[in-house]
């Protein structure tokens, strides 16, 4: 079994233990995003949490050390594309993507927003005409420096 | 001139004018990132905001009508996801996307968040260990609902 | 089992059962295109329906909740459009694609015809020069809007 | 000049004139929709329309063959792609084609719906909950037929 | 069993068979190509010849409803273009597809050929330096008509 | 001046002219298949056909030569396929190539039509339920055959 | 078992017998690329040589009949081109082939190096600096030449 | 002007000044398939040679630097593989690309045939039944070495 | 005049210039990589450093705002990969990319080297067997962190 | 089981036997950057170490000639370029690429960095601001040497 196999496992089993990712998530105590992306096959799950997560969604305990490992992070983008859901994010960067970058740069200088020193959340927000989604990055700057080891 | 020469062009004269972004948003009283977006080809611009920008710009009179026009929207993939700063961006959907999915369905049901009903915003935050990039998308949640006219 | 390989089953179940779309349709008093739909996997199907259907196509009643969840959603396009009934379809959004924006924006203003709000209809209807496929797409007008959250 | 330098000239002086594609199609007494069409370059316009559009638009009567000739018909699938106002077009075959397909073939059996004995119409309806677009395609359904010449 | 595993098994059948698609299209009494590309999985074989094939590539009789219906049909391009024998045929529609249609024009109007209302043929020809492969493709024209139901 | 300049240049000058292109072919007495795709860039013109094509379209003798080298043949795929008259070439292809290849092989063993020693023809035929296009390709069998020189 | 199947368990069997495709090759007394490229799944084998691979190699020979069929040729691009021994192939053709195109037109005229006519060795020769390896294409010329049967 | 400019106005002067490639290499004292890949944009032209070619193609003296200069390498796949002459080449790898690579590996070890350290020839050779083209690659096999710098 | 206009005038001022990349590294005392990539378009140019390099090549003072700007990084894929000397760089990372991802897990723990807070330098080293090209990536490792703002 | 396979056997084996890449380096003498890369199925693997690799990973001794076997090399891009710690090394290439091959021909002349005579190493260097990931590409420098066998 590899970490997609076990991704798909993973998928099945929470489908049929009725769990949701935020009990999923309030079980290890970490944020929901992570805890959801993590058990998506995105990010390595160390030993604690994984016992804790094997244990409630039946998984056998063999399985620990390949939620251990750094996945191979990423998405199908075709798949991920075709999706309604998921295309509404990427039709924001499409539209909006360039003028974050011009926008990042006039207040920040020459760089980027990691996504690696990086949290992302979601939350559920009133409004007179509706609930909203609000996603929020939150990434460090890191401005291009061209620097060398010694 | 079609929008896309006329967007090269206003990028041409913001860089040799020494405007920024945000001194054309407040020129015109409105969010930094519609604006730079819309000067950007991807909004259009109702007549009173273009006189301005225009002016401010140095631009025809001539050019209004094309300004005002809704543009055919959105950006070529491969160059926008070759330039590093707008490539964390989707870096950052390929890891969470299917996360964000997920939790989308599990707080509020079948559905998308809006990317028309919608707005995004950027500011600078300060932490201990370095400045922080933070983007908010916000969307209307729409859900799927089967509606006919009459 | 994932819901790509639940919709082959039902795939096959439906033809040697000898049961129509219509009939499935019938059964749980819903529209027929969205009944097509979501037994193909495109949309999540509440447990009432999914226990009738479960039932006429001699399912096991363990797929349930798999069919209640909400799927990823799409269709490989190169497959979809090497069949020529599909291809039709998308020939038609090539040629007038352009001209139906125009006019949405000349109708309506700057926006979309929803897709999430929205319903599709397909009908039989004679002509002397021989029956036509008439596919009625009814969406909800979203224009626009820059708002946010509070 | 060609016919695709010759619909971006005709885009630029339908804006600058302020003409409608209603007011297009209604100078020469056709479907609007056909007639956006074939101004953006996707029908031949026959002499007597194109006499009139011509000199409606303010463009040379030297163009008139050319707009008379069949055009190489299409449009650029990533750039119509890009456009979230086209895009919701190809997002409803996304999700709705193939069960488009297998209602053809169980209504009307093994065949197409035609995209060249065609029409296609955009209606605005309103609804208690808002506007809504309503695009209506309308093709003759064509049986495959193995016929031969003689 | 999808119909792609079918295909993939009659194609086994037939080799082991010894049996030439000539025999097979003789022993249903159909043209050739076209019983050649139903077995490949292009056509809905109706049930009188499927019990036929069915029994000539000893096949189990619980496939005669798959082989009924409806297939999606299409050919995977990147395999198909990479066998020169059917490269050469890409390679002519390379060469004079664009010469093809603006001598349909010429000689029909504003049109296609339909591959709907279509057959074709190949045939062996002898010529003095060498046979000949003649392939007759033969579809009846459709005129661009502007009809709606009603 | 390049062949693909040429080639539009006389795209224009036959529009303008109002020759068709079966009097072109007959001015040089050549097959009107082989005329018009050389017209579109396919095949080198001789210099005796070529004066005479020069001089009916009114293009400059300086272009002889250009019109007598041998091209890069081809036509761009995705232009040419969002075509619909084009496009049911290559879905003939789609639905029978693999048919056309086992009979090749079945009748005349492993090996190809050829595309090169090979012509190809367009017919207009009457059928009672209306004319039929009618084309023809013609090639030499060539069997894969394992010669060196010497 | 389909071909592709089949090349593999010959491509298993022959490591783990330790033959070399020379030794293959002398066994059925066939030049070595042919009885490579074969065994590879490019050619069909005819029966005699079959017996002897089969044999040799410890296959079944209900495979034998699969042998003889003319294969679907050709090799997954990518695939094949992201190996640094096959990429250098193609790097010569990227870099050469159009310098070949011309050279062939100038010394042959309009025409193509048959592929099918056609053979290819591999040689190992010395040289001061290195060994070197000489592959050297040998196909018929075949003129562009205009023919119909009759 | 850049390289590729420069290329297309020597195919031009090329063509007019009815120069064959094998003169201009003779003119240098170079070998012709380097000749004509050099004056198609793949090889800098050292200053002595390219003195004598731009004389002899009436070209700028200006341009002398500019030939002189390591060139981007390579070719517009899908150009080049729309031409039937080139695609030979192309298709004589994917059949035989897999072999070649077995067979280099058989006799020489782990490693790659140079493109580098290399020459490509070209030649016409008789046979009794037609010309044959045979083009010998000729590159130095380099084995796989691990080795550092020190 | 956009940043890819500027970009190919100072490649072609340079060449005719007769300057090396590192004299113009010199002339502004920045490491050589560094200038060559930022002339080639990849950095901005602070204003000191443009005065002396276009004062060198002869530019238009007027483009130093425009060298000064933040421009969209990247190179074209295709164009970049055809080249010989860039290719082998990206077999390197096909062949030891992901074993180059284990080592760095192995031995900083999950994150990246960062392509911002980076350097990287090109050496020439000699070696009994032939002169080597040395290149150091020298990157800033940078854990995954999950951190927000405030 | 094909080289594939065996690879992925090898993931799950190291991962839950908990030894590092170094480790396994250690035990067979060789670099870890070669073995890594060799586990991950790029390099053949000499019989001796392949003996203690399969010792180590308790692996069946039959793999031992597959191991052994020269490779389809290379990695699938899209899968390799999703993940965020490989792409910051095609990032680094998009960047500094062309720069890398201008100062490849200003320092060494026309020709290429070897990937075949070469030798790679990542090394954890310390710095003031955190470790550095430090990557060595170092090759043989390959003139364009135009040379023929004898």
């Amino acid at each position: 079994m590899n970490r997609t196999d076990l991704t798909e496992l993973i998928a099945q089993r929470r489908i049929s233990s009725g769990l949701t990712w935020q009990e999923l998530a309030d079980a290890i105590d970490r944020p929901v995003v992570w805890t959801t992306a993590a058990l998506l096959g995105q990010h390595p799950i160390p030993r604690p949490e994984a016992e804790i997560l094997v244990e409630k969604l039946g998984l056998d305990v063999g399985v620990i050390p390949l939620l251990g490992t750094v996945p191979v992070r990423g998405t199908d983008r075709d798949v991920a594309m075709s999706d309604p859901t998921i295309y509404r994010l990427y039709e924001a960067l499409a539209v909006y993507g360039p003028a974050l970058k011009e926008l990042i740069h006039e207040n920040f200088g020459d760089g980027i927003m990691s996504a690696i020193n990086f949290s992302i959340d979601i939350d559920k927000k009133t409004h007179p005409n509706g609930d909203r989604v609000v996603i929020t990055l939150d990434g460090k700057f890191l401005p291009y420096d061209w620097v060398s080891a010694d």
